[in-house]
């Protein structure tokens, strides 16, 4: 299993990625191989300030980057030695098993979509992210930036691939599907939810369990959320500005702090032809760390095979 | 100048109802009259146990209702008796300078197209709510809930409807006025996002400062937050459901507390031909009493002809 990180993504890199794959290879078995991408000559002697044996790691050594302000379409066509570019290259042509970085988004998005491409008969890949449970564990909210506007065939494909993953990937047991809306009953909404809402209705691909509010989002009892990107997105950066001034204020609390993306490392794009996740843009090495962990739990739920399969 | 309150609107009522006209009236001035709508033979009782004086208020009996779970416009046609339904005649025939009710939003919205009528010129009348700014005060943010679709002419007029009411109920100097958006870049955003953009940004009418992130939300600098109805609505129940969450876990601070409803006690409708407020439905006597004197302060301003001067 060849696990692929760019180390020059994210605004800590190539140091808190760097120490990130330090930690994260303590973790792999001796199967699982880390695959750095990006400036060798600065990754080594961060390897050997933390006392880490290089020779655990394979190199793709590149020094051009694409930065967090870049357009991302003229970026991935007009950097192909960028490390993101030679990641999703990689990932392409078989070399690696998955790929992630903590660098520029859009550029993550475009690559995939352009090297492993999308999985026949999803219309549009989401981005995932995880919402903390009210107990314990997490939900999944998608999609939360990928596509602005969406269709009710979209969203509806979006409730099967959170509920595929929540399954394969979180070992959520029948995972409960539901749909952000602005009332519990299903004639309320705008004309995406209510034309959503009796597709998934009727739907046997996952287990609809009808709309939920605003105010539901942390439930214990659901699994997956589905939103078009525009809301998905209000709502993941609204719940990590509240969670930010739990902090600044001194509130400390479990719920308050399983909303910190250091724990679970990264947003998978779901619907590609392999596990692409990307990182929070301040992502230290203990999110590196968990990012590099999901991508393996990723390869080894055979997660990309089970949305080929449902989608056929 | 008359006041009018539904006294049978909200969960608690009549007895928050009662007891928080009891409250404002100790706040009003000699000629500003609360009148009460409503079944007087349970209010009396109320009035007397809180030592009030009956003489201080004029009343409206009736002993029909609208359910908090009855269609709006249904019930606003078939039940003319009922408390909701009396407010929006009084209004209408002048014998009424506000309503306010903590009752069914959706009849209160109904009832006050139904009655008042939209300002002409406004497309859509808007719910605005108040969301806490960071070191202190109020932005307001609308939509929340009135229209689940939105086109980009229908923004625009909310963003000059909030910043009339923050200018003229809130005596904020030049409101800023920002776009809820998914990036700040003006291309950024789903076609709705971007096609206002363009509007605002060529506008005369108000202070528009750009796109905001969820983010930004309680960013002490912006007065006024433009969304659709959908995103508003999801915005505000997950910020309530988070100000609940602080509460049950104990968190004390002035921040968090500045997103209890009961002090500022309900959410206007803004563009239609009369000061109407909608309260929580969990209204308690406080938060009745701050619709009262919100109700006042939207009366003296003369918020209405500010409306009806800016879009004739």
């Amino acid at each position: 299993m060849k696990i692929g990180l760019d180390i020059m993504g994210g605004d800590y890199a190539p140091r808190a990625t760097v120490l990130g794959a330090v930690e994260a290879s303590k973790i792999l078995s001796d199967n699982q191989t880390l695959v750095l991408i990006g400036n060798k000559e600065l990754a080594l002697p961060i390897l050997e300030e933390a006392g880490a044996d290089s020779s655990l790691f394979e190199f793709v050594h590149t020094t051009e980057t694409i930065g967090m302000g870049e357009h991302p379409t003229k970026a991935i066509t007009q950097k192909p030695q960028a490390s993101i570019s030679l990641g999703f290259q990689l990932l392409k042509e078989g070399a690696l098993d998955s790929f992630s970085s903590a660098g520029n988004t859009g550029a993550m998005l475009v690559g995939s979509m352009f090297s492993v491409k999308t999985v026949p008969g999803v219309i549009r890949p989401a981005i995932a992210t995880n919402v903390p449970k009210l107990k314990n564990g997490f939900g999944v909210l998608l999609d939360v930036g990928a596509n602005a506007d969406c269709k009710p065939d979209i969203l509806l494909q979006f409730g099967m691939l959170g509920s595929l993953y929540a399954q394969h990937v979180y070992g959520a047991e029948n995972p409960s599907v539901a749909l952000l809306n602005i009332g519990e009953e299903e004639e309320k909404g705008n004309m995406l939810t209510i034309a959503t809402h009796s597709l998934m209705k009727e739907t046997a691909a996952f287990n609809f369990i009808g709309n939920i509010e605003g105010r539901d989002l942390f439930e214990d009892h659901i699994d997956v959320i589905v939103c078009d990107g525009f809301t998905g997105n209000v709502v993941l950066k609204l719940a990590e500005s509240f969670y930010a001034l739990t902090l600044r204020k001194g509130f400390k609390d479990d719920f308050f702090d399983r909303f910190n993306y250091e724990q679970y490392g990264g947003s998978p794009i779901l619907g590609v032809n392999a596990p692409v996740i990307i990182g929070h843009g301040i992502s230290n090495p203990e999110a590196i760390k968990n990012m590099v962990l999901l991508s393996r739990n990723m390869i080894e739920s055979k997660f990309i095979d089970k949305v080929k399969a449902a989608f056929k």
